[in-house]
């Protein structure tokens, strides 16, 4: 009997060698007990806490990823900027102004008799760089997708790379009805929020990060707050302990794209106690 | 049998009338269901979404809540400033600058025979105004609280407002064992990585928003994207639909003040299907 | 025998009824004295220090200023965005989304015999609104110039107005040799750096404010400190007293275009003692 | 006869090799020419256009500085934190937080008979770091300079290294009549508003570059309007061309300390054509 959904795993902010061991040891396992069809990858920060390189991204399709995302640091490695060009599994933001390297969205294969998956990359505005508006860029690739071939791509993910929840949930209206999900990441700690909003468009502000949690978003806790405290630059170190996979699991309506099920992941789980 | 512990609810950001009534109709039923002993809640939108007012303090109180605690949009409302003198219920930030109205922190009376609790309101500084350093603050406020009374605070809650994830957990790890609880408002949405750090403080990004989620963080949807879409001043406007209750239940231990257990409350629930 | 340059001068922030004054009183002497032929004035504060008015437009072209430019104050009078479509010697920076109330630049008769002159109003993104890229807006509108009209127009002024140095000068050099001049406002402080750039651009980071002096930037010296002091809002209040014209005159050859010459104008002058 | 004034020159922000070959050639000229008895020199960018170095520090002192103050890019180059710590001729601003490497402030003799002069570092927050308050670090300064020594020290001049024209002005109101001079520097663009304050303090927004003006503030064109029309990284490369030196010349009154002459220098001049 034929699978009535399609399912896309969605993993937050790799950070460092830790979150890419991480993947490496515990995606396989989702995409088994999920089903798992599909598979995208925020990368942004695989290498060593900061941007992406080769190896990195060798690694996580290794594992099981089929799409790897960006934001505003895969530009910290300029070694990796002909990468960019040359693999298709590999986003960047799109809506950095023409002339950027690099793709900012793809149409990628499913498993056989599923159709296509559209993936995009977007990057907020707010607290971040002036580059193109995400709002027009998004109205701009959904024409594209749309003219490029000549069925409908039913399902369609987004990844708004962004720093501010309004930008965020405003994106999330903005789209919803047009694409499958607006997943956020960036902040590098999970939202709580996931919801599928009224017209069928799954949502969730941050997926939060893969990688080590003993840590200030993935960085030694002691440089981050030293930057806090005394305002100057202090050495970036990725952190390495407390390692935990966070992401989304999405159900998608095969007919209509639209997403039937969403659910967070983070595992292991935080140390919570008993209330009670 | 004496309790063990001392329940703690902390509500999130409140927005406007439809936030207010949120507080009203609920609150008591999850202190009933909890236990719940202290309620500390972020009112910095409680009048009409921005601001604080006399009277939805009045309807704070009314409803079963004890400490009111603000943030950036404290401000908002002229009107207050002489409430924030007088009522030491309301709480702002406390490292505004020497010189600014109001408190930042209180010692408050728990239950019969569980002692005093301390509430402690500091505010970040990233993608925010330069005031005081929240951690410095943080260090003179508790060497405060200890001097000021004999026998020592045990229970000492943190409301930190603040933008930036790195900025908010880097003040949980620096407080850890120092404090109850450091628990995050601001962004209006809450996030799922509520923890005990491994010194005993109960710790969560963000409570989220009590008030209209049909929203962006509580505004119209239009307003709010036109904003993004034109950059231009666009007049703000309070939603009103798809109201949740955001907060967090902790426990803490009544001998040494720790969080032994920690719970984050979102109600209703966002519809989320199943994943199957 | 005919005049052979053409002069305009350019008005840096025109601030509140001082600078309106300002403007009435001595504008027509500074035309008699240079010869003037047309009159750009940025009038963003006009408006009681803040935003514009139909009032103020009326009194700048009575003085005898031919076209008024805006900045991110434009926005702040929401009773003359239907002035902003009615009135086309009324500018608001070009490089606003799509979609914004106004227009951008336009071109005017310059006195008999003398052709057109195109004037482009332009705005930063550093450290202000993240709207469209004022390089690329710059490209675009002066292909635009060309193609609408069939002789070329020669004289075009850029009011950029922005904050930081960096992308002033910048848009200076892009635009060296492709326009007559481009000149900054927005700082409210003029600066000292007018030159003729190697292709023939006049260029000025600020023309500079024309409004009270005795003030920050415009505004009363207490409310202005005060807000930095305590971080909170304090009322906007226009200051009054040491009103100063502040402004550029710039000599454009009549078959190029370019500029011949720049002179600030600042008066009168503050007091500087004697070096001796 | 006993000279009446005593003479300071200020030299604003120092860039690449070519500003400290600039300040070798032409200091001593200045210093000749104005009877110069004290120079004050912000090095901030004077290590190959970012940050510091000892052997920067040693030719700034040897051309004829007095004083080198710093600025943000102070720590650009972690080699020179011991020299902050070990030359009291080298400043970083004062309103740092406690903690930070080095001094922000000292007290110099002047030539025979003239007694002391006090340096003051400070630096603004509005679009930069949130440091400690500029205004109450000024406050705590002058108490501690005039408790520090039994005879009041008649001479202080403060470098305000900031971004908003709007800060820097707030800080020479507040300490007018309080201080000799205060002097901006950071946007490495001289503004024309020097002036002498009503109660005898000399002021000006920002001294100006001592650099390559073939650039954009002492930077390659290309690599810094790549970074404005791409937002991604893009090397920083010091520029060399059209070297020009910018500082500000004051005279104190012997008794007073008070400003009576304030004159800008900036050598050569630009080319600026001629308007009639
Ligand atoms: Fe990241
Ligand atoms: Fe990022
Ligand atoms: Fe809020
Ligand atoms: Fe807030
Ligand atoms: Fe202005
Ligand atoms: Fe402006
Ligand atoms: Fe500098
Ligand atoms: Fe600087």
């Amino acid at each position: 009997m034929a699978q009535k959904t399609v399912k896309v795993m969605f993993i937050g902010d790799v950070v460092g060698t830790p979150g890419l061991k991480m993947v490496d040891l515990w995606l396989k396992n989702f995409i088994k007990k999920y089903n798992v069809d599909f598979v995208v990858c925020n990368g942004e920060n695989a290498h060593h806490g900061k941007g992406m390189s080769l190896e990195a991204l060798g690694q996580l399709l290794e594992a099981g990823v089929n799409v790897v995302t960006g934001g505003n640091h895969t530009w910290s490695n300029f070694n990796f900027f002909d990468t960019l060009k040359t693999h298709p599994q590999v986003l960047r933001p799109l809506n950095y102004p023409k002339g950027t390297y690099g793709r900012g969205y793809g149409i990628y294969k499913l498993p056989e008799g599923m159709g296509d998956i559209a993936v995009i990359n977007l990057q907020g505005r707010t607290f971040m760089y002036p580059i193109d508006c995400p709002f027009r860029t998004a109205d701009w690739v959904l024409k594209q997708i749309k003219e490029q071939i000549r069925e409908q791509v039913r399902f369609i993910i987004v990844d708004f790379h962004a720093e501010a929840t309004a930008e965020k949930i405003a994106l999330g209206w903005y789209l919803d009805g047009r694409v499958s999900a607006v997943l956020g990441t960036h902040t590098h700690i999970q939202t709580a929020d996931e919801r599928i909003l009224p017209k069928g468009t799954g949502y969730c502000s941050d997926a939060g990060m893969t990688g080590p949690h003993h840590s200030v978003i993935g960085m030694q806790i002691k440089s981050a707050t030293d930057r806090m405290l005394f305002q100057t630059p202090h050495k970036f170190e990725c952190a390495e302990d407390d390692v935990h996979f966070a992401g989304i699991v999405l159900s998608l309506d095969r007919s209509s794209g639209k997403t039937v099920g969403i659910q967070r992941i983070f595992y292991p789980e935080f140390d919570r106690g008993e209330i009670a």
